[in-house]
């Protein structure tokens, strides 16, 4: 397919970025071309987006970015036989290299040669996007695109929830962006008895409780270890959804875990974190487990069924939809935490 | 305590039982003696009732059979203390040796050496029980002691749908007795995908359908596995929870299910079954899991767990209530099959 | 690569096979070309060569049979990079089709669309053979062509073996053909305490007690079932690995299994098999599972794991090595039950 | 039994201990009264030997230290019916409260009422010692007692190897005392396919070679993640078992762990520890276990099958045997890291 598209482009190093007609992309024997039909804004978008440390040392500009959406197959290379055109598509977004003994043990989510989507390659913050067939998951059609376009970070809440049993467990969810609020959600349809919803945001924490939270702390405002304790008859929370990245709300985690718990990590830490092995993972004999990504594709399977459950309040935690044109608005909305999930529509 | 109490006895070898006076059993220094306030008849007491070959073989009549209930603890043993008077209370109906390999590793639940509380010892179908302390499960004051009563023939469900993953899975429950309808409102509950419920009953698929079975199947009317097979796209289903028994269900059971399935096998089939081996377990790969009891007390922390959460409509799986007196409608209606869970209050 | 080679040819539909002269392989962008230097016998190259039923409705003739190989790669096509010319290598034998439920969640071994080598496409019988690069696994040029061509069936002894705890638990072996010996070695190098290996075949029990059994049992000759039960002081056998196929032993099996014990089956009968499912899965609550193939390729990493540790006496397990042209005499043996492993040298 | 017996007593706050005579103990009606044969020290008891900052605050003295022995029978309570007179036993040490969560789900080695035998209870450095009868182990008559001693310490290896797949897997152990050593012994006789010794003491690294490791490194003298990345063609370590407490190995573990390994914690840091939680545990998406104690009894049943297959060289773990009267001299060795574990006979 030829011609111009509309794309938000990182055009440059430093904050910001820029609406610009660019060409379509040619697909590749094993790519197809998508139509996006709505994207939506990560974490990661918004770290190119203000051009943080990490940014700066990994992305290369100028270049489209973006890698969370839902769209229609339009072309497919000669190679593709999984999709044709005209199947709805999402895209898992980590390429991976097949090689590696991760791959070889079809642990793909942790391949050590991991490309991703609309940050190392070109991204769909566009009209088209050209992807490897094998990484497209095809969507129910009657699966809303910008519901569709989610189950990307919804991967990674579901992937960090269900790291280990959950039924009839008291669950802990640190940090309520976007990906904590879906965690919120998929623990309650996956049967958590009760779920704490963590955060100093009381934005979030309100949609929080409007998907099923059973209780909300402010942990800006009280003790969370204390309460969390206090909730669970001084046993401790059976699992922990770390998803801050920030040091003291991880160690709280960790003081707040039962015995024989799980903390499954998901957020980043910017630096080093101290953590008391001894009392807190040692003697207390937990589980910890890192996450990243999303099973290919065991987790794609999971989150489109919890989608098909009607478990799920998808629309309370989609907070804004706008107009590609509008992108602004959305990175605004996301640096001051005052949004839940952003989808834009091309 | 002493004096007298109305109890259901099994008195003679033969169909029926009998409401009698009798003594209130007096406890062991281990043991507590609990008010019953409600009692559920399981489909164990219904072979009792009915005397078929296998209570000829193991009951010893005259004696006071049941043993699903919720009640109040009047009295404690001297050595007694995890329990104590006022506690609302339901029981672990296996009682077991604590010395055999088995029990040794924690799986108490297939003890070599079980006893059963209502067959091989005296039972709740009465105004008092005397058990072993360390059987009993504390229950929330909150909990209706119907409901409360009835968490015994859910753990059975619990065990059956919660033996291996079940999140975004398709599920197919074969045999919608109380604990089959169970099963399906533990499976939605758990984030199963979809849960199709089949029996040749429609008194009881309509029960299912109200708690949220996404199809229901009359094997009786239509091939349950043709129609499995059209429900999940020709992939067959992933997880099979088999409470009927019925040697033809259970084949079907087997060629419903899809390559690395699992089959969860909680029904009692009377005669051997047979197998296609090799097409229906090797080729496939699949994970049979026989289940008994429920795990202790695990099931039991994920039962009242999962009851928490609401998801569970338990008064709909309840169909009927009953004064102890009544008890003839109740074992009248099991056998008929027009019935759901049903609850006697002493 | 252009030429003639040497090549076993199932010539016709009937008893036996040929060698012939045939065309040497061309390959395709997505395969390899590998000299074979060692080749084994399966007891699916047995079926083909005896021509039985199963074979008869399955394999279109002529064709070059054989599936289980060491060889080096010669040549690769155009989109090949995980091998190169001087690689040593085996290969799974499982073509799989990339796109099923299975595959994509990384089950590949219970694909639904599997075709195998040697069955469905041409073999390894022969000087030379052309795969599809993705089925090559790389092996180190310290192993021998004999071992490193029999890891292909040792890794179906691995997969059975290990497809549940093993470490310090009884295990009986039923049936001691060539993956039933390997099965008896894996178990004791994963650290099972002890190993029974059961058959009627005192040649292979031999074998089987030189390799590491602490235990052989003719069940022609003794009832096996109670001399695992006194061999294991009452408790019965925690792990079965059912290898024989025959109703009679799996029927054993289950008996001899402890509550709460696996029942991992590789073996095929060729009928349906009664089983007593409510005393022999449902109350002992144990496990049975259905093992195919290899997982790819996590089997395969514990198979050439195991074979570096040097427990494994693959030595003793391969009793017969032959050129290729002596074809004849490794079928008549295997036809016989008078072999370990045979291992034929193009 | 009435009369006096030797007994190693810390008899006071502060360094050292006293061999004294004091009263044979009284049973309970739950108890038995063992003859000690042989008892072992742990790292603990050097620890309440040397007096340092956490046995002041927990011990209590006088009283009888240690808590791995093995012995024999000869008296046992009214209530004690697992174990009788003559019986060979060892003990699980820690005596568990039965009602918390953990104990109600099976978890009892992370009981959070824990009390341990020798530390919070006499113990048994002694000639006689009383303990409960359900946390004794019955040991097989042919175990020689001095092995039967070290099951305790042998059992923390086996649940730390053991807490996750380990066949055909590289281990690093990091950290070669007593346990550590054992670690390799178990992680070798499971199965795994290269077991990297980690010390900076050489005494330790030679017995480690001595028993099975694969290779030794000396982090004194040689970066043990370059030299663990190079053992591994640059894959890193699969499974690490971390033993050492030392911060600076803990994060070298966590450097040269790879993708998707496990990362199985013993070892008790006496300070915060700092790690690269983004880099090290969430993009590698590892586990990290903390273990403590052995599971009650799975683990027991672990550590005597092991014993039983004869590929644990328990004799070079073993390094000194001395009288009881001669207990300085073992905790001299132990404090200069001059032995492996160290066994006295009363």
């Amino acid at each position: 397919m030829n011609g111009k598209m509309k794309a938000i482009v990182k055009h440059r190093e430093g904050f910001g970025a820029e609406l610009q007609m660019v060409d379509i992309p040619k697909i590749k024997p094993n790519e197809a071309l998508i139509k996006v039909k709505a994207t939506s804004i990560c974490g990661t978008d918004v770290h190119i987006y203000t051009w943080d440390a990490w940014s700066a040392s990994r992305v290369k500009t100028p270049y489209v970015f973006g890698h969370e959406f839902a769209g229609e197959v339009v072309e497919v290379g000669s190679q593709v036989t999984n999709v044709q055109a005209g199947d709805h598509v999402s895209a898992e977004t980590h390429i991976i290299c097949g090689e590696c003994p991760q791959c070889l043990t079809g642990q793909y989510h942790i391949c050590r040669e991991t490309q991703i989507i609309g940050v190392d390659t070109q991204g769909c913050f566009a009209e088209y996007v050209a992807l490897p067939a094998t990484n497209l998951w095809k969507n129910d059609k009657e699966l809303p695109f910008e519901i569709a376009s989610v189950q990307e970070p919804m991967g990674n809440a579901v992937q960090t929830a269900l790291s280990g049993p959950i039924v009839g467990k008291t669950v802990a969810v640190i940090g309520c962006g976007p990906i904590g609020l879906m965690a919120v959600a998929v623990a309650k349809a996956s049967g958590a008895s009760e779920v704490y919803a963590i955060d100093i945001n009381e934005y979030r924490l309100d949609i929080a409780s409007k998907i099923g939270a059973t209780a909300t702390i402010n942990s800006g405002k009280e003790n969370p270890v204390e309460r969390a304790k206090q909730l669970t008859q001084g046993n401790g929370v059976d699992v922990i959804l770390e998803m801050s990245g920030h040091p003291m709300a991880i160690d709280q985690g960790f003081k707040m875990v039962t015995n024989g718990g799980r903390v499954s990590m998901l957020g980043l830490p910017t630096q080093k974190v101290e953590l008391d092995i001894t009392n807190d993972i040692v003697f207390k004999g937990i589980q910890v487990h890192g996450i990243t990504g999303r099973k290919m594709f065991e987790t794609w399977f999971q989150t489109s069924g919890l989608l098909k459950t009607g478990a799920i309040d998808m629309n309370s935690i989609i907070t804004h939809t706008f107009s590609l044109e509008e992108f602004e608005k959305g990175f605004d909305l996301m640096i001051k935490g005052q949004s839940g999930k952003i989808v834009l529509i091309p």
